[in-house]
């Protein structure tokens, strides 16, 4: 059975929010640029927050204090005056971001440039909030900063305002290909002689692909993944690797920066983004908030007015207009009339996408149908899927043709549909008997009274049930199969969706177990034959940071089901077409029927005949059903662990000449079942992200446990390095335990 | 000023808890054993919970479903029989301690002996309790076993019984010197060949001289620190580095387990242990709950029964009497002998374990003296120092003799003790005024209007203080200073003790700061003159434990003063002498006067003037006292950090000729004011426990932040592996701050 809402009708086509970044000095954002940059169709504009007047006395003071002595005291700022800011309580300002000065050096090893760099991040901060600009970019810290004091200045920063939201300025990996700071960084003051560079400094930036990632993962922790802090990416003119790209994707990023580098020219001359930044872009535009676009030095709004002492744009003559009317208007605007073009013509969605749209990233309870009855509104959505019940149908189809070998006589094959829903499997069972020319006696077994209903007036309307069909209201695990007016006949196939998105975890196998006994002993089939879980390390802020703002401590202790959208995987491979795809292993396996005694020794041990005493709470009547794994995984790139993706496969029907098969594995659903909208993935979170160093391993033990009267998971990953002659452990998770919100048998 | 509470008397001498095992199959604590155990002196036994019976039934449960297939179910334990156990209800149960069966293996790699050994377990833990007997033993993990798999086994059994205790039976490293598992183990029904040896298995215990502390780390992690989970240790013969006695003194043991190879026999053929052995017992002793002893597999309790039918003891005849009265009486227990010897025959304690006591790992909040004021009872417990006052009069007078060169013309020194209490430093300045022979004009500051009226009276009854003394009732940054009719002089030496265990964390710079400008500018003298703050990162698990029980978050947030007794330094060097010694290292210092303007600017800042806008709260009044610092640490051995050990150093005075010190900085204390017992260390805990593999890195940023309105702390770690061209994180804690209980200026 699927596990998630109701179907979503299209969503309206991407729209990019652009706006435009001018970082020469006294370039401010009057009213009147701003409503030239509107006209020219910009969304918004950035401007700085101070002057260079105040740039210049910042310089002076810390002049004056450097080199710093032993009695140096550490430089306070006086507060702004009104030559240091041209902002000002503005209604236009809401169109604004603010650029804090880049030319600041918050991590700097010298404590007065650091110290004067902390004074004037708040003084703007704090003034912008104070003008109503609340959006700011701060520029990252530098190759030779120390991370962890520009990390903690930020977190201070960040309270200067209830509405103020921090974009981090950074190039996706090495150095920013423009410069932000148009003269004089503070930096530059301290001679390369004074920096006390640590012998043993984090892999450079420059060697280090991953970089500037972990200088992001070190800031956005230290500042306790706070939703007021995101990134301002710069996007190179040559992309980095695919791998790369993909965990920035994951990560934050309102906005993107697209600077004269970022384009080549087209045949015309016109700048365009070359396949690769196409792609990018298309991906993010996927995002329910897709990040704004800036476009960062490149065509200049001046260029738009021509030269008037007010800076007023002037109206062409009649004699201009009249010679230029033949001529193609001059585009002031060609980079954001081209990504204009690239939001218009955005490709379409795949059948997931368009059914998923609203739910990326929604972490959802799985649905406990066992206990809860499902309305019609979820039924319906199950049955859009257009793989799941083709597929039902053909393995339906393939065992009746391998049964009708194995049955004695001429007797109908008896086939059960248990928990029926509204029907659609009964309606597969049945085209699918007509489709082979095999006859069947249908049932169909549903304990919801409400569908059992709408299966009744189905039977005496539907002209392919053509009150044919047996329905039967029971749970399954109590009925008493077909009685003894029809015939005491064991059933020959069972057919079920009872699947969740992890296979077992709506419990599938304690259903089917209970109604294993009607099933004949020879050639008995279930449809589904068999199922198997299987898991891969996720790394997840996006999810992180929706548990960590709900309240409660059990949020952090059960599963979700969720549509993945802003994620990473940690542990890739390649597969035999050269791609890379997740490493996603196996965690366990269910199969139907039981084979052997077990179930035999299992009704013993119920309700205390040999029973195991109570321990854990059971009496051992499910104990078959538990499960233990230990997986290994490996992780080249560095990165942090938010918690497990988990899918599954399952084999409806493998019979002498076929293998219908479902999947929601992304390595094998491309094969197995494409297109199939039925289950999201399911995750299994961390309390406490777990930070992953390159090469290195991560080993995963789950469980399944039982105490009869409910089932539940325990997970726990442990961090390995490899040495020589073994492993070393790095890091290990919490055990976490669904136990407090088991699924009730 | 120091840190801590009143005094308390003397505790009685150790007492040590012995018990005794007898691992051979068969032998029941039996009511009558118990008694003759009681007899010998022995103060508990231990007890299996099963019988050989059971063992038996167990065994061949596992060999019939052994090897297992993909059909195997999960086998399930029929339920304990009378045969299975002789234990029942008892009083006497209280004075047993459950042996879990050694013959279990709960981390087997093979699905059914885990899974057989997890019943076993969870049933003898659940009957054991329900009999009363709560105290319980559990063999360690195997050398092969799946340790986490262990753990969650742990960690379920824990939750079987509101008072069960579970002590984890391990060697201190490699494997345990005595076979606790009288025959036929699980594991061996398991073939060589079918052990799915992973081939990188973590570094074996054979060869990791942590191996089996880094089990233990796993295991107690994945329990969540649980306060019902310990260690029984079983010590070898040969103990191992001191380093790893170290670590283990500060786990969590409840039981010393002492085999026949732990001891050596004298030259009287007499059991005794080594020197190392009596030195490592000593130190356990000095616990306020010493662990208890278990003697394990010596003197057999029937031994000292003659052989009877009935098992009963048999008086001697009165011929066998008589020939005996002429020997020594054959002692039955001479290795309880022993230790009870040992036990009468402890090293007394030093000065500051005896002042300790009772106040070890007692976390305290630490004193806000500038906002409360302090009662009498606590002022008497810092003058019971023997040290620190002797060094405050030495200093006083070094300082008088250098200024009397100074100062010109016959008038007499101006002494001003701050914040003076009950007046201690005041008698210490006249007696060296007289030792000196120069004269001094003392005065006493003091804001404690309970303390001045005790000065008052002092001054007006002690024959030393004589009426001279000019005693003040003012804050010290609001005193005038002396007053017109005296003179205006300036004060020519001022004396405080206003240091917290972290030498500035009671706000000693505010309040000098506030008395500077009485100081004389030319010559005045500060004593202290300077102070610096040290630290080193500490394995805790009792502190972390304590915090970790207590309710609220706030609780990670704000150092603590605490006597560290059960704790291990993770950083260590060797010092000139060869000892091994903590790695602690500087973070910042402070020197009185402030040199230079710094003052003046501040006073110029505060209150608005030129202020700096109020960012982060501030004006910038006291913008001087903030401090940065980042320190590294190297950690050889792998180990867990659960916070910052802190210290202070103070310079009383320096001199032409002497320099007077303090110090609590383990290093440098016995040199500079050994037995000193007025501050125990400060603490500053992470509240997620910060795991260093071996070969680490440890980078400690911390700050002293202030808003002019208060002073807090904030601190972090990040952990770094060492590698070619550099160094990479491994991981980083969380930013704690101190400032929602920050110190109110």
């Amino acid at each position: 059975m699927s596990a998630h809402g109701s179907f979503q009708p299209d969503e309206p086509a991407a729209l990019f929010y652009i706006g435009q970044h001018d970082g020469r000095a006294n370039v401010q954002a009057s009213p009147d640029v701003l409503s030239l940059a509107y006209g020219l169709g910009y969304d918004f504009l950035t401007t700085p927050i101070t002057t260079s007047a105040f740039h210049s006395r910042v310089v002076a003071q810390a002049k004056d204090l450097l080199p710093p002595t032993d009695t140096t005291c550490l430089p306070t700022l006086n507060p702004l005056t009104p030559q240091d800011s041209n902002l000002a309580p503005n209604e236009g300002n809401s169109a604004l971001v603010g650029f804090v000065s880049a030319w600041i050096d918050l991590g700097s090893p010298n404590p007065v440039i650091a110290k004067l760099s902390q004074r004037v991040l708040n003084a703007e901060v704090a003034y912008a909030a104070f003008c109503g600009i609340n959006t700011l970019i701060v520029h990252g810290p530098s190759a030779q900063a120390n991370v962890v004091q520009y990390a903690r200045d930020i977190r201070e920063a960040l309270a200067l305002g209830p509405f103020v939201q921090l974009h981090i300025l950074l190039p996706m990996t090495g150095e920013l290909e423009h410069d932000y700071a148009d003269s004089s960084p503070l930096a530059e003051l301290v001679a390369e002689s004074e920096v006390d560079l640590d012998d043993d400094d984090d892999l450079s930036r420059h060697t280090d692909l991953y970089g500037v990632w972990k200088d992001w993962n070190t800031i956005r922790t230290i500042c306790s993944y706070s939703q007021k802090l995101s990134l301002a990416l710069e996007l190179p003119r040559q992309l980095p690797a695919p791998s790369l790209q993909r965990r920035w994707f994951s990560e934050p990023i309102r906005l993107l920066i697209y600077s004269r580098t970022s384009f080549l020219r087209n045949a015309k001359g016109y700048p365009v983004l070359s396949k690769q930044h196409q792609q990018l872009l298309s991906r993010f535009a996927t995002l329910p908030s897709p990040p704004w676009l800036l476009l960062s030095d490149v065509d200049p709004l001046e260029d738009a007015t021509s030269t008037t002492t007010t800076g007023q744009p002037t109206e062409p003559t009649p004699a201009e207009a009249a010679s230029r009317s033949n001529e193609k208007p001059k585009d002031n605007a060609p980079h954001l009339r081209y990504l204009r073009h690239l939001q218009h013509t955005q490709p379409s969605r795949t059948a997931i996408e368009r059914f998923g749209q609203g739910y990326e990233d929604f972490l959802q309870s799985p649905l406990q149908p066992l206990t809860d009855n499902l309305e019609s509104i979820t039924y319906e959505g199950f049955e859009k899927d257009p793989v799941k019940y083709e597929w039902y149908g053909r393995a339906i189809a393939a065992a009746l043709k391998d049964l009708r070998k194995q049955i004695q006589g001429d007797r109908p094959v008896i086939v059960a549909v248990v928990g029926a829903g509204r029907g659609p499997l009964v309606t597969r069972a049945l085209q699918a008997s007509i489709q082979t020319g095999i006859k069947i006696q249908c049932w169909a077994v549903e304990k919801n009274p409400n569908a059992f209903l709408l299966l009744q007036r189905r039977n005496a309307i539907d002209d392919l049930w053509n009150n044919q069909v047996r329905v039967v209201k029971s749970d399954m695990r109590h009925w008493r199969g077909p009685t003894a007016a029809e015939s005491t006949a064991p059933v020959d196939i069972f057919v079920s969706e009872l699947l969740g998105s992890f296979g077992d975890n709506e419990l599938s196998p304690e259903c089917l177990d209970g109604v294993q006994h009607l099933l004949h002993p020879a050639h008995g089939v279930s449809i589904p034959q068999s199922y198997t879980a299987h898991i891969t390390p996720l790394s997840s802020p996006r999810l992180y940071n929706d548990l960590l703002s709900r309240s409660g401590i059990e949020k952090w202790e059960l599963p979700y089901v969720v549509m993945l959208h802003r994620y990473d995987y940690l542990c890739t491979q390649t597969n035999s077409e050269a791609e890379v795809v997740p490493d996603v292993k196996q965690t366990w396996a269910f199969s139907h029927p039981v084979p052997g005694d077990a179930l035999e020794q299992s009704r013993g041990r119920a309700g205390g005949g040999l029973d195991t005493g109570g321990w854990a709470g059971g009496d051992g009547g499910n104990e078959h059903n538990a499960r233990a794994c230990k997986v290994s995984f490996t992780s080249r790139e560095p990165g942090v662990c938010h918690g497990l993706a988990g899918y599954f496969e399952t084999v409806l029907y493998a019979g002498n000449d076929s293998k219908i098969e479902l999947s929601i594995n992304p390595v094998t659903m491309p094969q197995k079942s494409r297109d199939m909208i039925s289950w999201f993935p399911i995750f299994f979170p961390f309390k406490t992200p777990l930070y992953i160093p390159e090469e290195s391993e991560i080993e995963v033990s789950m469980w399944r446990q039982t105490d009869d009267r409910s089932v539940w998971y325990e997970w726990i990953a442990e961090v390995y390095k490899k040495v020589r002659g073994g492993k070393r452990m790095i890091a290990v998770s919490e055990l976490h335990s669904s136990r407090k919100n088991a699924c009730l048998t």
